[in-house]
Order: C-alpha cells, then sequence, then structure tokens
C-alpha cells in the first residue's frame, strides 16, 4: 500500500505527498477556489471530492485514448496516486472555442470556433502571473527542448481529440484546457497533475451553460452546481 | 524617375505612396512620435529625416550581408523607394538583451543578456494594441504559414547577425528591434518597413546611453539628441 510520508508542496489547490515509494506521490486535492492568481479566494465544500473524481475520470480516458500520464490509482476520497515526474515549468493551453483572454488578446467573441485548436503556453510562476510565452523563450531559458515542446504540442491535440469526443458524449463542449507535462524516471513525458473544471472550460452542449471555474471567477453561479452536473454527465460515459 | 501618385496609407510613423510604377511605392517618414499605441503623442523636428537616414543605412546593411529586402532607393529627403509588397501582419522583434516587456514579462533584469537571441510575434492591430502571439496563433488565423514562420524566424536572426556586427563597429549595442516581412510580386519573402529607434533598443556601447526611442517614451533626454548620436556613429561604419 502506498503511504503518505511528508508534504512535498502545497500549492493553491492541491498537497502533494512523498510516499514510501521514491516513484510515487500522493496528490490531495483542496476545497480552496481562487481566481486572478490568488486574489479572489474562496473555501468551497466538495470542490477537492468533485476535482478529484473528474480528474480520475479524465486520466481515464486519456488512458483508454492510450496517452501516456501520470495516474496511477485512485487513493481515499481526495487523494490520488501517481507517479512522480520532473515538471516541465509551462502551463499547456488548448483551445477549441474563444473564450477568457484569447478572445480579449485577440478580439475574438467569446463562444466564437477557432478555425483549429490553439496551443498556448505560459511560464508557470505565480509571481509573475503565468505570462504567455512562446517557443523560444522556452528553449532560449532552458525551460524545455525543441524535441520535447513538439512531444508535447503532439501529445497535447491528441488529449484534445480524446476527451473532446468524451465530453461531446457526455453533453459536453470541450471549450479550453490548461495540461501540464513531465518526465518519469524513464525518461518519458507524461501528462501530469490535473484535469478539473479549474483549469479548463466545459460548457453545457444544449443550453450553453457554464459547468466550469468561470462561474466563480465571473459569479455565474454556485461552483459546486456546475461541477456536479459534469460529473453526473460524465460518469455516463 | 519614380513618382508619388496617390497617398495609401497614413500611419503612426510613415505615409505610404503609390508610384507610377505599380510595384514601387515611396514611403514618407514623418516627425510624429508616438508611444503606448498612440497615447502619448509629440511632432519632432527632424526626426522623420533622422529615420529616414538611420533605415537607409540598415537596409544598405543588410545588402551588404545579402539579406533579401524591399529597399530600392532615396528619394527626397524624408523618402524612400521601395518594393511593393503584400505584408505579413505581424511584428517580428529580435531580442539580445533584456528591456521593455521581456523584462517585465519573464522578471528579467533590464541589461540582462539573454541566453541567445529571441524571437517573438506581435499581431499588427492599433485596436487590440498589438498582442503578443505565437506561432500556432499566426498560422491558425491565416496570418503566416508554418513556412513564411520558418523563413521568417531565418532571416530575422541573419539581421540580427548582420546588424549586431555593424552597430558593434559604431559603439552601438543592438538591445532588440522590431522587423515586419512581406512578400514581393515574385513571391519571394523580403524585409519590408524601416529599421529606426523608433522600432529598436540602441545602447552607447561605452556609456550605456539610451538613444532609442525609449527617450521619448520614459522621458530620457531630447530625442534628436539621440538619434543624431545615432547618425554620426553609425555613418562612419
Ligand atoms: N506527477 C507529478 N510529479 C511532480 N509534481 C507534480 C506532478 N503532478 C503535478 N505536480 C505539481 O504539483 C503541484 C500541484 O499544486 P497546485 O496545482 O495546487 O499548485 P500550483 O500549480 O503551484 O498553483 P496553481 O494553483 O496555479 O496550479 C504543481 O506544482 C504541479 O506542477
Ligand atoms: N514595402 C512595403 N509594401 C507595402 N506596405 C509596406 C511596405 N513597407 C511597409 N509597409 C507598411 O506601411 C505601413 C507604414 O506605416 P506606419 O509604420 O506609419 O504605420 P503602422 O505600422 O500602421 O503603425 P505603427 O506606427 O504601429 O508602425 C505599415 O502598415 C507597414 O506594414
Ligand atoms: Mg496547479
Ligand atoms: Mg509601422
Amino acid at each position: 500500500m502506498v503511504e503518505e510520508t511528508n508534504l512535498l508542496y502545497e500549492g493553491k489547490a492541491k498537497k502533494v505527498y512523498e510516499t514510501n515509494d521514491p516513484n510515487l506521490l500522493i496528490i490531495y486535492f483542496k476545497d480552496d477556489a481562487t481566481a486572478f492568481n490568488g486574489k479572489k479566494h474562496a473555501v468551497i465544500d466538495e470542490k477537492g471530492a468533485l476535482n478529484k473524481a473528474i480528474t480520475v475520470k479524465a486520466f481515464g480516458w486519456m488512458n483508454e485514448c492510450g496517452i501516456p500520464n501520470h495516474f496511477v490509482e485512485e487513493n481515499s476520497g481526495r487523494e490520488i496516486v501517481v507517479k512522480r515526474l520532473k515538471m516541465v515549468p509551462v502551463e499547456v493551453v488548448v483551445r477549441n472555442i474563444a473564450a477568457g483572454s484569447i478572445a480579449k488578446r485577440l478580439g475574438l467573441k467569446q463562444g466564437e470556433k477557432l478555425p483549429r485548436p490553439v496551443i498556448e503556453f505560459y511560464y508557470k510562476s505565480d509571481e509573475l502571473d503565468d505570462p504567455m510565452i512562446n517557443e523560444d523563450h522556452i528553449t532560449a531559458f532552458g525551460w524545455a527542448n525543441e524535441d520535447t515542446i513538439k512531444k508535447i504540442k503532439d501529445m497535447a491535440l491528441k488529449v484534445n481529440d480524446c476527451l473532446k469526443e468524451k465530453f461531446d458524449k457526455a453533453g459536453i463542449e470541450l471549450v479550453d484546457f490548461k495540461l501540464e507535462f513531465g518526465f518519469d524516471n524513464d525518461g518519458n513525458l507524461l501528462v501530469g497533475d490535473e484535469f478539473t473544471p479549474d483549469g479548463s472550460r466545459l460548457w453545457d452542449k444544449e443550453t450553453g451553460e457554464v459547468l466550469d471555474k468561470d462561474r466563480f471567477r465571473k459569479d455565474l453561479g454556485d461552483l459546486i452546481e456546475g461541477y456536479e452536473k459534469i460529473m453526473m454527465k460524465i460518469s455516463r460515459v
């Protein structure tokens, strides 16, 4: 049995523990909701449990699609066991539909379908507010090399193809999402971290209702109600 | 003789005229100085003449280095004759040293040497404040295809190698600069637009004195004094 030893890292939405197995970590999903780089904050009962369940489902789908990822198994209510990775310090965003920052940046209408899926990179730095970067920044500053970027883009598009279809079957539009990647001990590039409505936009296909963290960011309604609807819908797929 | 017919476009810093030759344009350098996307504005005597002279010198250097560009010949005091191009609507920035937006974005010290030259792309849109974009935005929205981006990056680095050496001989540090590219009638990709201290950072190598438009942006001293120093120094190379 995998057992937590010491807390390795506490982030805004998760805690990461080392375990009795040096190659495995335990991720604990907190109830904290933050937005605008922590400037808006709340503790929302059940959020951690729902995020964990949605992450488990999404990584299960990735497994079905043959996409290498860090997920090993579920642990207790709030926890998952994952392979310990050396993380690439870059957030990888895939967008199918214009919403949020890309709509503002490029003057697109919220909800406008993009000509094709678009990938963006953001440097993981709370201090700098996760600035958007390009591939040249990534290689020049040694955050990843060209080959890794190529693989990341390829995998991110595969995740998109995989999850878009699954969410579609669940009656949910996959608008955009954020992934993180890392290398395991054997040098394999895996999808790491989480897939949750904290880091994705998920809209009800029928009604257009926003089910993701934009409910919290923009005060669109009860967060948990949205996350519960997502969970209900995807549990059938 | 190439003669102006009608005004094709008036921008913030230049006027562009059609001529009696359908393949040639005349660019007139205005005395206007703008910053912060036009929010700060002044008319500065001699700026146009100096920008024209510096552009002529820089495109001359590109010719020496064998870099294809739109420059044809000088016209009157403020004007140059150029090949008419179909412009790629992207500003291409090459940076050798951290200054301005990259320093802020990535938390680097002003004046810090970058590990290697870094290329950035900005979408040319006054309305959107020239937002930073990545290669995926460029191809997804059809602003240029992958092959063109590859060529642009390659040419931009060649321009950097070429101009860095020339400016170095003139006692000037080429910190960063902006280029624009376009296609001529035969489908050749050429460097277009201008090379001026409006769109580059040029520091005195000995004293570190800022000689470029940051003098205007940040009220560091008389703009023309800086531009004249640049002209004096480069005229010897
Ligand atoms: N398999 C893994 N191995 C090692 N680290 C991981 C793995 N999966 C995720 N991580 C890291 O664990 C941390 C999870 O914490 P959390 O997401 O709460 O905080 P954060 O990323 O610092 O902040 P944010 O709230 O902006 O995401 C992240 O730093 C993430 O990169
Ligand atoms: N060889 C060329 N053929 C066609 N258009 C060109 C050529 N060289 C430059 N241009 C275009 O001419 C215009 C020059 O105008 P100017 O630089 O003043 O305005 P702007 O680019 O709209 O604004 P900004 O002040 O932000 O540069 C630009 O739109 C530029 O892309
Ligand atoms: Mg995180
Ligand atoms: Mg211009």
